[in-house]
Parts: structure tokens; C-alpha cells; sequence
């Protein structure tokens, strides 16, 4: 944490006009309901101005259709969302990358790592691996011979990089995240399976966020290719030969199956299921807890069966293994209704 | 595995009534298909009346319902599963934890280690962060700057808890288990995505247990909070600034989106989606694979989608897409048929 | 990557048809898209027939029906797919294991690891667990005390085995993989959960491959079981006392709750959800993203709640939670018409 800073500091630095006392200093954001006086919220909705005019913080960023809706010193910007993103990097930066090899992680010889990277206790850097100016390999963490990391990455504890892969500048892997496991591909042969050897690599852009446990297979021949900025959370599963288009976001416990293309600037909802050898369009949006099943065009697409209390579930769902016979029952109706219609003219 | 016990010398540890054999000894609990001679059994149905009578074991724990159901040496009890549960752990305590710092381990200088604790080869203790008495950190595990541990914890192998989490005492993280990751929080910024800071931490009580390789994600501003006495299962997903109420049991791969409160009491089933920002009452059960989309009070709630074989879930799936249609058209009928019943009086 | 070979010298080994140029020179496997003149492509569907056109490939592995359809140097054979993953592991061999025990991992002195075995920077390797000729224990991987890894086993980084877990020949473990942790298994004891020993064990059989961040977790009293050839894809939860046949392969993401038996030679789809205590017959196959909640004969089951764009979903899932009343209603039309066509008569 940085500062404080005053409100006038803040928009000299990130623009935003100050209204009320330019010179209250803040050191922290905080919550609406939990801030104290040294900390600054922000308030993007409606529904919050009641917690607004109950708030202890000691100023707020709003847009200018609540300008007037408070007392407390502020500063007015149009999007006051991505001003508060703002205002709290700059009042928490990024950690400084402090250089060095612990004693206790296992460097290759010929790997290449920049003198201002870092390499924690129980990581391993292997054989040819390259490690950008400032990169941060976490406790226990593991790049595999071949693979290079850009400048500014971070690699928390216990995440891994199989050989070859290949992750470009200012990207995070969170804890457990593994990239490069092999894709799951297979020949029968008679009953058994014939594992078919994952020769592809993983390609991580720029930008890219992996969040927890997340794992991203690599290519079977071609290569796993996740484009700049992309946002995954955590424990989504990434199979082998998926393209994700640049600036997608897509939410936890997401599955994508293999061979899958996503456009850029998709929005993916938590818990979505996305089947292989597919197209989804650019700025597509799907709902949380969905499964999709073929190629999409650009637009908002959902698939949530309803849920309800128990017994009510129960008496419709038994309803949903008839519908087809439902369907003809009330075709049939109609025909014997149209029938009798016409009989009597 | 301690013992062996005679049924006399469980009984006067763990209450119950011994019918039968009181000296015959026990080494170890068993199932009803493959105990020995030296395993004591429960049966706590009926419908397992038939496999008793086959059993091998020594003894059996059971209510005072089934007691005539086997001449085998048996305690009565009225609840014998919780009963079990008590014999098991008296027959395999939780293993002592052997105090000590490998050699191979990082533990910062600032950090207050218990001296009845244990920290294993790979593991790290960061700066500031506080072990408590008789704490297990596991191989290859990462307690965070700032993190503390209470009294008699355990991470199994490379678990990770990041900077500035609480954990209270009697806590278990499993394999992979990942506390503290950053929330998924951005803000769009043109086509890009700003990172928010998570800030927040996560907090959890006493007697929680996480599962392998699940996640709970870090608050933005305000914390995550795992209250006492909750039990995840493995692969779940918590995400920022979630809240579960005490005594909350979750089974396996269930995603709980954002800001979501769940209440004390709760039991979800595996790989339920709860969606972010809503409110679940104490006591709620949730049914397996079952989304969660709105708020609930106590009940029990089920939104499984009803499988079938292929071929018929294919033409009864194809209706759902006209289910409004097929509501108009029965409308419809209703309407018509109304008239025609009209014109006849 | 071994070779070159000429397609004479891998169908010598592998068998197949050469035609056209027997002597060109292979040295690994590509994509119809990307190969370059040194690589072999495979084809086994008509609709890839336009990309063969297009291929820069150097020669093609096919079925004798589309044997015309390039001028290529080509290996026909009846089953091309299943010859391509021979063909790219006789190009790839598994690497080899170079034997040794890095200075930063812990063996106990009463383990047992075979002298061609390699244990790697911040593996454990536990009290009397033994460790099979050629086994790979990756950087940070663990084995507990008593686990047993036959023999060319594989754990990638990270990968945990805990106590007293056994694994057969030639078994892979991608990194993040949680063996044996404990299953899900409590007794109310009022409000509060009382945890059941888990004291069985896993028992992993030859040649099964379980996906990175997958977990296994132990039984309660008796064994969880994956039999021999068993094919696991990453972020699957098998729950304890589950038993897998022989052969059976699950796609990533897939649940599977306690005490359930899945026979042999089954294929389960992605994000597959199956309830416990429940039984699979062999060569059963599961869709993706569908909810299992009965035992199953050997057949193709679906349950995936057709998504659409979400306007039409909207309405369309409004009347899943009328349907019980919906087939009443149809019920009564038809009730109705049937009164109206007997008074007529």
C-alpha cells in the first residue's frame, strides 16, 4: 500500500473531478459498509445509495448522477467501476519482483534467467527454459525444459509449465495451475487405448490471468493457443487444440473441449460447458452452468434447466422424458378439434 | 491404529450397551462384505440385514431395532453411524504430529513457527506469517507473508494459502487445496480487462476441512469468510467475498460464484452452481448438479435435467426449445373448446 | 523425436501398405494445416479430403478407400488413426528416465527405490514406500509412507500419492493429481460434523493415466479401485469406495460420487455428473454435461438441457416449472373432446 494521497493527488494522477474537500487524504479503498475514514469506495448503482448515505469512508468515487446524492468529498468520473479499478492499483501496486535463486530451487545450466527474475525454494527452471527481466517463479513452482516465460510474469506456488510452452509478458499463473499436461487423445486398440503422444505446445499471450487449479492441455500436434488479455478464473480445464480469442473472460469451473475455437471479447459464465470442434463468434456471452452444444454467432446464449423445490422438481421433471408424446398429444388434439370445427360448418 | 479393544472397553469410552461377547476384541473396523474376525461392523438399514447375516466380522455396532438380527457381539446404540465414526477415530487416532523443520524448508526469519509444529522439506513459512502448536505444514506446502495457522492444523502436500489468510485451529487443507488466490475481478476498460486488486483475505474458522484441490478466492475489499465447523469437498470453487455459515457441508466440484451468503447448516450436493450476489437461507439442502439462480429460503431444492437414452432424451430435448409455443397452442385448444362448449348451450 | 525413417522402415515396423514413394523420409507427424514436407499426416474422414488437397504434408497415412484421392507418398492401412498414434510414438518415444535421487528430495532411509528410478527436487518419497524400476517421481511430486509405484510409473510435478495408496505399471500421473486423500465422509453429531476415519486405501491399476489437478480419494474402510487401463482426463473427482473397470475412459471435468461401480470398457463425455451408490454397466456410454441418477444398462444416455439464445430460453424455461400442470391440462382437453365426440355420437 502506497500513499496516502489526497483526492487531488489521486486525479492529477488518474484524471476524474474532485468535488468537496480536495484535500482529504486516503490511503485504502474499502467497502461501502466496512470503509473507515481513510478509505475511499465508489458507487456504480442505484441500489447502493443506501449503504452510500450510511458509509464511514472518507470519500467516494461516483459518477456525476450522484454527484449530489452525498456530502462527503468526491471525485465524479463517467465510469466510476474502472476508476476505483484504478485508483486501487495505484494505492496497491504490484509487488516489486525482488531478483534471486534460492539456494533450494534447481536451475538447468543452460537455462537462460534474467538477473532481475526471481526463482523460489523447490522451483525448477529446465534444461534451455528462459525466464524474461522480472518474472517471479513461486515456491515449488515448475518451468519445464523449452518452455519461456515473457518479462513480469508471476507464477505462484505450485504452479507448472510443461516443456516446450511457451507464455508471453505480464501473464499470471495462480497456484496449481498447470499448462502443457497431455491432451487427452487416444486410438482404440481392440479394448485397450493407445495413447497418442501430445506433441503440440501451450501458447499463452500477453496479459493472460490462470487462476487456480486451472489446467490448459497442450496440442496434440498443433499448438493450444490462448490470445493476449484473455482472463481465465479458476479451475476451468482448457483441452487440447482450443484457441481463446483475445480479451475473453471466462468464468470458474468452465470446460471447453478439444479443438474448440473462441472468438475475442467472449464473456463465459461460470460452471459452462463448451463442446469440441466448435466456433463460438467474437463477443459472444454465455450464461453460467450452460452447455453448449454447437457453433454460435455473436449474441447471448443460456441453457439452465430451472430448478424448484423438490416435489415440484420432481412432478415436472418426470413431465420432460414425455415431451415428445406431450407434443403429439396436443397435435392430435388439434387435428380431432379442427375436425369437429369443420364437421359442423 | 490403536487397540485392540475388547466391546466392554469401547462401551466405557464411548457409551453404548454391549449385548453379546463382552471380551471379544476388535483391532479395527471393517465392512460388512470384507471384515475379519478382528473388525467390529455397523449396520445402520435394513436393507443391509441380508449382507450382516453373510459378514465375517467380529462384532457389530447397531440400534436397538436390528439387536436380534445376529448372534454376533454387538453395542446398541441409537445412532450407530455416529457411533462408528467415534470407533473409528478411537481405533485410528489422528496421527501425532512429529515437531521439527526440515532442512529443505523456508521458513523466514520474522515468522513464529510453534515448536511443537512441523514444517516438511519444500515447504515455505513467509515473512511475519504465525504457525500454531502442534500445526502440520506438508511437504512442498506455502503459508503465505502475514498468514497464520492455529493450534493443530494440517496441509497436506502443497497446499497454499497466500499472504495475510487466517486460519483457524483444527483446520485440514488436502492436496492442491488453494487459499487466497485473487478473486476474478475486472473492469473493462475499451476492449481490455483492468484488474481489480483483491485486497480482502480469506478468513476460515475452526474444525473447517478443504478438500483436494479446491479454491476459495481471496475478498476484493472485504474478506471471504469460512465459518467454523464447514466441510468442502474436493475441486470446489468459492469465490471473492463469499460468506458460508457454520457447519455448512459441500460435496465435491460445486462452484459458488461472488458476494453469495450461504447460512449455517446448509448441504449442497456435488457439483451444484450457485450464482454470485444471492442469499441461501440456514438449512437449505441444494440437490447434486442442480444451478442455483436466485435467492432461497429453507428447503430442499433440485434443478437436475432428467436423462434418458439418447435417442428419446433427443426428441423429447428437441420440445423443450417450443415450450412456450406448446403452452400457447394448449391455450389455444382451451380456448376453442371453450367456445364450441359456449355455442352448444 | 527419433528418425528420420522412410516410409518403407515404418511400415517394416509398424506394418501397412506403402504406395508411392517407398524411401521418403518421415521425421514426425503433422497437422493437414500446418505439416511441412518432413512430416506424415493421417486422414480417416471424407470431410478432411479437402485439406489433404492443401496439405504440404510429405506423406499421408489413409484407409484403402481414399487410397486415389491423393498422389502422396502414402502407408494405407485399415484403421489410420489408430496407426497414427503408433506412428507418432515410434517418432516420439516415451523419454527416457535418467536415474538419480536430486540432493533436495527427501527419501525415507527405509523406503525402497529402485536404482533405475529418478526422484527429482523436492519429491518425498515416504517411511517403507517402494518406488518400481524406471518410476519418475517429479519435482515436488509426494509418495506417503507404505505407497507403492510399480514400475515405469510417471508422476508429473506436483502430483501427490498419500498414504498407503498403490499404483501399478506403467501409470501416469499429470501434474496436480491428489491420490487418496480422504473421502467425503461425516456423522452428524448434533449441529456438528464428525469426521470418519477414511482408513481404506486407492489402488490405481498398469496403464491407467489420470489428468492434471484430477482427484482419488481414499475409502472409508474398503479400497477405492481404477483397474488396469482406465483413462482419467484432467479436473475428474472420483469419490471414495468407487471402483472404475478396466478400460473405461472419462472426459475432464466429470463427478463421481461415493461407492459407485463403473464396469469396463465404458466411455463417459466431459463434465458428466454421477451419483453415488449406483452401478454402470460394461461398454456404457455417458454424454457429456448429463446428470446420472439411476444405475444404467449398457446403452448411449443423454440429459443436457438444450441451451438457446436467452429470450427464447427465458420463456421457454418459464414453462419447464408449469409442465406437471400442463400435461393436466392436455389431460383435461382431451377428456373434454372425448365427452363432446361421444355426446354426438
Amino acid at each position: 500500500m502506497r500513499g496516502p494521497f489526497t483526492l487531488s493527488e489521486i486525479a492529477a494522477q488518474l484524471g476524474g473531478r474532485v468535488a468537496g474537500e480536495a484535500d482529504r487524504k486516503v490511503v485504502q479503498v474499502g467497502s461501502l459498509a466496512h470503509a473507515t475514514e481513510e478509505q475511499v469506495v465508489f458507487i456504480a448503482h442505484r441500489r447502493y445509495l443506501g449503504e452510500l448515505a450510511q458509509t464511514r469512508a472518507g470519500a467516494v468515487v461516483l459518477s456525476p448522477e450522484f454527484e449530489t446524492c452525498t456530502t462527503l468529498p468526491r471525485i465524479v468520473t463517467d465510469d466510476p467501476y474502472l476508476y476505483f479499478a484504478r485508483l486501487a492499483r495505484l494505492l496497491n501496486p504490484v509487488p516489486i519482483c525482488e531478483p534471486g535463486v534460492d539456494a533450494a530451487a534447481r536451475v538447468h545450466p543452460s537455462a537462460s534467467v534474467a538477473a532481475s527474475a526471481r526463482i523460489e525454494i523447490g522451483a525448477t527452471v529446465g534444461r534451455n527454459a528462459r525466464i524474461g527481466e522480472r518474472s517471479w517463479v513461486g515456491a515449488g513452482s515448475y518451468v519445464g525444459a523449452g518452455a519461456q516465460l515473457g518479462e513480469d510474469c508471476r507464477l505462484y506456488p505450485n504452479a507448472v509449465v510443461y516443456d516446450g510452452c511457451v507464455i508471453g509478458a505480464r501473464t499470471v499463473l495462480h497456484a496449481g495451475a498447470v499448462v502443457g499436461a497431455d491432451g487427452f487423445g487416444y486410438a482404440k486398440d481392440g479394448e485397450r487405448w493407445n495413447a497418442i503422444p501430445q506433441i503440440g505446445r501451450v501458447v499463452l499471450g500477453n496479459d493472460v490471468d490462470v487462476g487456480a487449479n486451472t489446467t490448459i492441455d497442450r496440442g496434440t500436434v498443433d499448438d493450444t493457443v490462448i490470445e493476449d488479455g484473455v482472463k481465465l478464473d479458476d479451475q476451468i480445464h482448457v483441452a487440447h487444440n482450443v484457441r481463446i480469442g483475445a480479451n475473453t473472460a471466462i468464468a470458474a469451473c468452465t470446460g471447453i473441449a478439444g479443438s474448440t475455437v473462441i472468438g475475442r471479447n467472449c464473456e463465459i459464465g461460470g460452471a459452462a460447458m463448451i463442446r469440441g470442434h466448435i466456433r463460438i463468434a467474437d463477443g459472444t456471452r454465455i450464461s453460467p452452468a450452460t452447455a453448449i452444444t454447437h457453433s454460435l454467432r455473436a449474441g447471448t446464449y443460456t441453457g439452465i434447466f430451472p430448478f424448484d423445490d423438490h416435489v415440484s422438481w420432481r412432478s415436472n421433471a418426470a413431465v420432460v422424458r414425455q415431451l415428445a408424446k406431450l407434443l403429439d398429444r396436443v397435435r392430435a388434439l388439434e387435428k380431432r378439434l379442427l375436425e369437429k370445427e369443420s364437421n359442423r360448418d
